[in-house]
């Protein structure tokens, strides 16, 4: 299990830093969390192999994290066969009408299909979304993705969150699941909890061999859950054949955020938590105001949810890596790991472009 | 006058050709044509200065030439003072509604105001372009773009082609006019022709102070081209006062072209012939199929229209400039240059991205 950071810049790509793509990879899958203008060509730089993308997750639907979509799906239709599965994207109401729109007029044909399953944000997502200057107040997005289906596209559904606790439960896929529950932004927008199932504990070949169970069909029913009867007669249950399972991994993505009290829940104790850190501490007002996070507020949200590693990332294009060459009004980006590591006693990170971070298997 | 090379690969970005964008630079005005995805990107590594863009043609709707446009726009928009004069964009019949719903959903606001300019196509372009599968022949992109505008957009127009040789006039802009016509790709697509008009002569002073007549408000009138009237008496004209006029520039940008009959008659004498050039001779049959062109082809263009420089661009990813490092199926760049070189005996370039190359004035 592996976090590749494909872009960490917040606002619009640089040379140094790509707008917000991150990619999950799990055994031979690989899951997108947003897609910003370049992507496709951060790709080509990782060692994410694009034929395997097979979910894309879509925080919210400012151009930094969208953007790269449509020539994304473009470019892995070129490589891909004829039996690939369709690519299922997720985000915000109104992500169909633009891949539709995009690949509509620019007349693109996928060798693939594509599924859109949007999220219904709910109604004060919606509000903070609409106050927009008074001169503008006539305008507003229309979401419903109009005209026929594009060619590739199978039609998908709308999702509501179905109890009281706003959690959207997208799914069970193979060994893991994913939620999303509402942040507070300029624009609905959603954090993504990828959960794996837990991993079963090994067979204890020495205790077995001890009844007289050797390997053989009997081993597989007990990793099943199955009871088994040993030559003596005695039985003997999958508990005491298989060691401690480990526990597996969860990984919780947030998009952009002034205030993310609504994943808490579901974020408890994960294994990473990426989170934006679009400014430094100082420029704390302008940056909730826009929406956005400072490295504490990053930090006292890992600390809330008890994460083991905080991974900042969507930083302003001010905060510079090499800091030997700050040009005007440019801060070492160091000085954003320095300050959400002040509230947060876990392992901080700031991503750049290209990060992998792979995510231990838990010990017990 | 100088063109800067943004992206000069086909079909998909790599990190060494970005998809197509040419920025024009004349006198402190900036004209791009096309904006492929990453063009942004490509504009911080080069020398145009994004605030300087006054208008974008855009030749066709596919994406490799138009999805990096709204992220443009919005980053061109961070940095905007509240003065800044619309930005104008011209391309074909559809592109009002991809930007509109673009910068709609991601309620992207301006720092500036903008036109779209829709070119409408001929019938035959757009029955090319109707040509999908069997399948898909319900699936028709619908072009109009609905609801209100977005708060940054002054309604713009629809221009046909006003004369029998089939020549959108597009207009006068100061010392340069641009006119397009329609190529042959599998979606209607434009080339554009930009033509300087004639840098008028230098005031001949040795003859006018043998005349009498001193630098003041004389001279300007001469350079206004009106006649005066010197100490002596004698009538002095323009004519006899100036040097000789330094004919003006004429640059043809083509966008993805199997035939480009039609763009002839005004490409006629050009300084600089932008031509297309996907694939190498030998893969003429198919890229000829995809509405593309091959070196020799845009060589025997570039014959027929008396062109002095010939440069490719938008060339297959498989071509690579370094030949010391060539993988499967990798051919180098060179090649193409030589295979044009055939049959056009003026210069011929292949474009590498940031390339950049100024047109020098005439010479009489």
């Amino acid at each position: 299990m592996e976090l590749t950071f494909l872009g960490t810049g917040s606002c619009y790509p640089t040379p140094t830093r790509g707008v917000s793509c991150i990619a999950l990879k799990h055994e031979a899958q690989c899951w997108l969390f947003d897609c910003g203008e370049g992507s496709q060509i951060q790709l080509m730089k990782s060692n994410v192999k694009p034929g395997r993308i097979r979910k894309i997750f879509i925080t919210h639907l400012h151009g930094d994290h969208l953007f790269g979509l449509p020539g994304l799906l473009c470019t892995i239709s070129q490589n891909s066969s004829a039996d690939r599965e369709p690519v299922e994207l997720y985000g915000p109401v109104g992500l169909r009408r633009f891949i539709r729109v995009a690949l509509e007029l620019s007349r693109s044909l996928l060798g693939f299909n594509y599924i859109v399953h949007e999220l219904v944000p709910l109604d004060d997502a919606i509000a903070v979304a609409e106050r927009l200057p008074e001169s503008d107040k006539l305008w507003q997005p229309r979401h419903d993705a109009e005209g026929l289906c594009h060619p590739n596209e199978i039609p998908g559904g709308r999702m509501i969150s179905c109890d009281s606790s706003n959690i959207w439960h997208i799914g069970n896929f193979g060994a893991l699941s994913i939620a999303a529950a509402p942040l507070s932004h300029r624009v609905p927008c959603f954090g993504y909890c990828i959960s794996e199932s837990e991993i079963p504990g090994k067979l204890n070949v020495e205790l077995l061999r001890s009844k007289g169970i050797l390997p053989g069909p009997l081993y597989g029913k007990l990793k099943n859950g199955e009871a088994i009867v040993a030559p003596n007669g005695e039985i003997v249950t999958t508990e005491e054949a298989l060691g401690p399972p480990t526990p597996g991994r969860k990984i919780v993505i947030l998009g952009d955020t002034s205030e993310s009290i609504r994943i808490t829940s579901i974020a408890q104790n994960c294994d990473v938590l990426v989170h934006e850190a679009t400014n430094e501490d100082e420029l704390q007002e302008t940056t909730i105001k826009n929406g956005h996070s400072t490295p504490t507020m990053a930090g006292q949200f890992a600390t809330k949810v008890n994460a083991a590693t905080l991974i900042l990332t969507h930083v302003s294009q001010r905060y510079k890596t090499n800091s030997s060459t700050l040009g005007d009004g440019e801060v070492p980006v160091a000085k954003l790991a320095k300050q959400a590591s002040a509230c947060f006693t876990g392992k901080v990170i700031v991503a750049e472009d290209l990060f992998c971070f792979s995510i231990p298997l838990k010990r017990r």
